[in-house]
């Protein structure tokens, strides 16, 4: 998928929201625990009820690796359904990667090849080598970790540089915009600072940035969209468990829904008021 | 395995060899493309044929993943058939993992619980809380990326501190010494530049260091030995491709321990003259 098609599906659902389905064994409801696939049921119903609100989807990768091959199989199995059912999503395998050149190859077959994501992100720390076989797949996308929501981000994502003065996450977005393209990809921006995105926004003013921990995390909508958005929306809002455990009974995948409107509806008041 | 453990395992083989099961579907002999699975044969014979002259091994992930589940399903296997044919032996996962928390978690869970790794290597962008919660299982190690031996190692990892005039890789050496010890962590430490291992030594004297790209890759052994090894040896140094590639013929087992023979020897002699 394309820069454009993902803004125009943006704009036809109104939305700039990623589900994560950070689908977690142990807090799945009770009554989905005795299918064959607890994790591909519980997903196929999250995904059902949200498709119309959501742009994106987002499976963690260490969920479905914490069940061995099974979960593997499980997420490969999400991955086709969404294909088969709802075409025109963006999946995007957050796996944050990295290796040495050749390998950072291979992960690159196995998320766009074998298992069919749209987007991959990537950890920075190797440099260039390992990120840019993710950008030979065309319509495919690298989103690079440059400021995360999490308090270890602070141990070396702010460390400035003795030579230009800029911190870390500044340096990685300044730098691997040599890498790549805004047609190729995309920053994960941590919205627990709102002044931050500002900044990054002026580093990277066309790039599309994912942004993590708003709902659950606390993060604001608003001051997101106001400090991110640019004139093709530029923005993905993940929100998980305030999604995806809205409710941990039978009618998880209603409340999922309702959860995921009303983060849709906001959304959409903000796509009219600044877009 | 415990730090004296791996030690005593070193002063017994007289080697402190890792080898690295990169295993490439592409690249393994013709003669067992039509096995039920390829990889696990393939792996089998190099473990069994080299087994005397190594301590550990370490299959990366994304050789793994570009099968998809399948490719699972052969590293879980693997793991078993070492576990159940050379007790003693040090297993790494080389899959330069890292997350918020509670997702670190749950890789944590899937590389030591699940596959039953001694290690993982694990990548520092995120900071203390993507690391620590892999050293929540007594006597399982994180391998922290310091300075690694591609040629993308230039873009950030030198990148010195404005305060302290670290560089990144120092600064991620230095800092993560608050989260765990000598007993719990080691450093990938790349060997393409000798007077660095000396400079990380320095640092982190006591910590057993990682160090990729002897062999195919160039590194001279004697340097690294030279510039790395502590009292407790402190060095694994990884070989892949110079030994699980020395023969594409049906004889690439014979000629795998062959190579590892050659370099355990080498070791043996650096054992004996600098421990």
């Amino acid at each position: 998928m394309n820069k454009d098609e993902l803004f125009q599906s943006i704009k036809e659902k109104r939305s700039f929201l990623c589900v994560g389905l950070d689908t977690d064994i142990r807090k799945i409801p009770e009554h989905l625990k005795n299918h064959s696939d607890p994790v591909f049921s519980f997903n196929k119903e999250i995904i059902d009820a949200t498709a119309r609100y959501a742009v994106a989807y987002k499976p963690n990768l260490a969920f479905y690796e914490s069940l061995g091959w099974q979960g593997w199989q499980s997420l490969e199995k999400t991955v086709r359904y969404v294909r088969e059912n709802h075409p025109g999503t963006f999946l995007i395998a957050d796996a944050k990667r990295g290796d040495i050149g050749n390998t950072s190859g291979l992960y690159a077959r196995a998320f766009f090849d074998k298992l069919g994501f749209d987007a991959v992100t990537v950890a920075p720390y190797m440099g260039e080598d390992s990120v840019k076989p993710f950008m030979e797949y065309p319509g495919r996308w690298v989103i690079l970790l440059a400021l995360t929501s999490n308090k270890g981000a602070s141990d070396f994502q702010y460390i400035e540089n003795k030579e230009t003065g800029d911190r870390l996450f500044e340096n990685v977005l300044k730098t691997s915009q040599n890498w790549g393209t805004s047609e190729n990809m995309m920053y994960v921006a941590g919205a627990t600072r709102a002044e931050e995105l500002k900044e990054i926004r002026k580093i990277v003013p066309g790039h599309f940035l994912l942004v993590p921990g708003v709902g659950a995390q606390g993060g604001s909508l608003e001051e997101v969209a106001r400090n991110g958005m640019n004139s093709q929306c530029g923005l993905l809002v993940n929100s998980s468990r305030g999604i995806i455990y809205a409710s941990s009974g039978e009618d998880f995948a209603r409340k999922a829904g309702e959860a995921a409107r009303k983060i849709q509806k906001e959304m959409e008041d903000l796509l009219e008021a600044l877009l």
